[in-house]
């Protein structure tokens, strides 16, 4: 067996116990009983511990790095999986077996003790699991010995290369060119009729109508399915396999249409990916800030328009006919596009929605540089609320608890949120050029679009680079002023003209 | 580390496997999209080998050795369990690793094949998953070189202890009391208004009711869920987390009914079963046949007798006000205990049930003894129905697919559905000594007669076996008497009086 058949063999393997954890995840988030956690906090650590063994093992260890030696005589895709392989492999073997062993029990606890907490609005039962996150995720930084503050290593997690530094220019241009006209914006408010606002959403119908964009999103049932959780979530093991979830409230129709449709960004991504994939570690979307761009893209800039809901409104006045009597198409547009100072980043609206981001950035940045204790969180939070949207939580549950992420150990990915959204804006410019696109959201039928996005982003999975995908999509690299001219361009037209 | 501990180190470690495999399991059989299951089988197949590898490691030998050599020093709980992984590890060390390996990737794919072959009436279609399923189980039993019949092998991993011989004379008593008796029964077919037979109930109202019927039987949600799948089954990782999944027809209240009850009567013990036997092989009801005695007591005993309607029919008819308008408990004991000769053994009623029972004993003997070949089921099958129940299939999914036991390669478990069931009657005659059995079910609160089986049977997990449950439960042994007795008294009442 030559090396890289080895490596294919170890990887294989490796993989089914990342697959095993998966699954078990996806019950966790979605079905499993609150009993269920003990003794799953168990299991979670000798799987763990098993993946930490053989991400370490000799074995494994000599294979890669005879890869990583010879890199320049692998074909370029090879030479990319080995070289992420060498980086993944140059942290794990710096973390002590039972601190990652004691990780994994903490992931799973920690995640019910955020759902209690926000279910009750107690920060402080939540408080120490986070701090515990919080100073895992240093130590293990800590143990890399990579150059960089904590942060950066953190970032470079979820998007690749980029830092505080690029972060701090792209978040500058926001500030100097969107934030004062996010204030014009809300100053211009509006007092228009909103037939969504006051009416109560049987859940029941909200779930009948996330099937039907399932369909029109032409997502594949035979590869996958939707369900509930807390927090809504795509999950994938292969394009074979990948799952997407939406919250549904008896208040919030838009809630669960617009998660639906920003989870079938995610979902489409992952199902479109070639399976030729399969085998390597390149086998899912490139980055968080590339898969944002698309789950974002399907969300905002087709989910919000107004072509989309020239074909979809009387499908959910059928739905909704007593709620939804004498609605059109100018109020749907209206109340999807609503700009207002509010609390809930999910249920942000596009214009205020990096505003949002740039709190948590802030946030995780200074708890990262130990500038910020845990137990402050909140206060921070809420000071920070009033400093970018003028107002104040009325409790921690629409606070700092509101995201899933932190119980998850997710630190450093909230920026691609923003970034992604700043790429999506970017694509969808090139996209036009090619395609109709107005004509294709009328006509019910994403399939064009689904084939241009597949040909030029998703088959490609992990192969690509964001700087690469930028520059072969749209034929430059990424400049967020696109991203600045588009909210422009649509805001304007809906509120200071 | 003494052995002991020892032994429970490498069983921690091992359950913690068998957990993962569960987890997938649960999702295979519950909503996994048909894609999974391809990539699934290659990890199944992975994670099945690491299972193997550890069952049988020199480590595991060695401890399992050591404290079977020395068994007389261990006290009796302890005693039991080591002879349990004994009697386990010299099975399982003689099946060669490839072999086992292949075995797990061939479940993963029998299950969606049968449920393709039920769908499509296509018997061909799963006739080679059966025949290698059934070919492996022969094989498996040739390895382990065992005293007796290979059929008689696969008896005792569901019943310890039970054989053919021991079957045989307790059907013999059914066939000989029992038979003639629903033959008189049958003849005697009344012609009574049945308001079920003809009426829709729409799923989600059947949802709620199932949902009733856990409060009901007083099931813990915080350790427990309820779901749907096509078959309905209860699985368990511990008493902290037990699930049961019903089926649903709009057209067969009854089955979504009574397979929830039956559902509970297993999920019940599960979770009733003292957690001090967590970390033990212990930690599950002790047999197949004093399972089955739970989950058909509850079943029939309890959710088809006249008591339990009087208290719950009004909240049915709540939930069916038109389909139900007029119904009486007369008219639900009447439709809850029609006898008739039908197709579906988890349709059939209490009196015909082991007459599907009796069928299947004698194909799975002629199959493992090699007197019936796969490919000649579906005619031995309709052969057998016309002459226990007089009636032919029209098609193999009403026939020889309905089932999903042998695509999950369980052979020799059916037996134990009649068995458990004479087990009911004569636990039933022991509870009423001590219990006002109606007033209780009219009470619509099972908590005393859930004490009184958690005292009696559940809590003690796998550490007594059938004959010494019977024993210290009724204070005899087994004798199937009671059963004939039991239904005889029965449907007397409902059918010849």
């Amino acid at each position: 067996m030559d090396n890289l058949e080895h490596f294919r063999q170890l990887v294989k393997e490796l993989k089914a116990y990342q697959y095993v954890m998966n699954v078990i995840g996806w019950d966790s988030e979605t079905e499993a009983p609150r009993g269920a956690f003990g003794p799953r906090a168990d299991v979670m650590g000798v799987i763990g511990g098993e993946i930490f063994r053989r991400s370490t093992s000799q074995e494994y260890q000599d294979v890669v790095n005879a890869l990583y030696a010879d890199i320049d005589g692998l074909d370029a895709n090879t030479a990319k999986e080995i070289r992420r392989a060498k980086k993944a492999l140059d942290k794990i073997i710096k973390i002590p077996e039972a601190e990652f062993i004691a990780y994994q029990r903490l992931l799973t606890l920690a995640q019910p003790a955020w759902e209690d907490a926000k279910a009750k609005n107690d920060f402080p039962g939540f408080q120490p699991f986070l701090a515990d996150l919080v100073a895992a995720n240093r130590k293990f930084v800590g143990y890399y010995g990579l150059p960089g503050e904590p942060y950066d290593i953190m970032l470079d997690e979820f998007e690749e290369g980029m830092t505080m530094a690029d972060y701090d220019k792209f978040f500058a241009v926001l500030k100097r060119d969107l934030v004062p006209f996010v204030k014009k914006v809300l100053a211009a408010k509006r007092d228009r009729k909103d037939p969504f606002a006051e009416a109560k959403f049987p859940v029941e119908k909200q779930l009948k109508f996330s099937q039907y964009l399932l369909d029109v999103m032409k997502f594949d049932r035979s590869r996958g399915l939707l369900k509930k959780s807390v927090h809504p979530f795509t999950w994938n093991t292969s394009p074979a396999d990948v799952r997407l979830t939406t919250r549904y409230s008896e208040d919030a129709l838009w809630g669960s249409v617009f998660s639906t449709i920003h989870e079938l960004g995610h979902a489409t991504y992952e199902q479109q990916i070639d399976p030729v994939w399969d085998p390597t570690l390149l086998n899912s979307g490139t980055t968080m800030g590339i898969h944002e761009s698309q789950s974002r893209m399907y969300e905002n800039i087709f989910g919000r328009s107004r072509p989309f809901w020239e074909k979809h409104l009387p499908e959910l006045k059928k739905l909704f006919p007593t709620q939804l009597k004498g609605a059109t198409v100018d109020d749907v547009v209206y109340a999807a596009n609503k700009v207002e100072a509010s609390m809930i980043r999910t249920e942000a609206d596009e214009l205020t929605y990096p505003l949002h981001i740039m709190l948590r950035y802030d946030i995780e940045r200074m708890l990262f540089s130990g500038k910020l204790a845990v137990a402050d969180l909140p206060a921070t939070w809420n000071r920070l609320m009033k400093d970018y949207l003028g107002i104040t939580p009325k409790n921690d549950t629409e606070g700092v608890l509101q995201d899933v992420h932190w119980s998850s150990g997710l630190f450093g990915y909230f920026p691609t949120y923003a970034l992604g959204t700043a790429y999506a804006a970017q694509i969808h410019r090139a996209m036009k050029k090619e395609l109709d696109v107005d004509a294709i959201l009328r006509s019910g039928d994403m399939t064009p679009i689904n084939a241009w996005l597949k040909e030029k982003i998703h088959k490609f999975g992990g192969s690509k680079s964001p700087e690469q995908i930028m520059d072969d999509v749209t034929g430059e690299p990424f400049n967020p002023n696109y991203y600045v001219d588009y909210l422009k361009a649509k805001y304007t037209a809906l509120y200071l003209s």
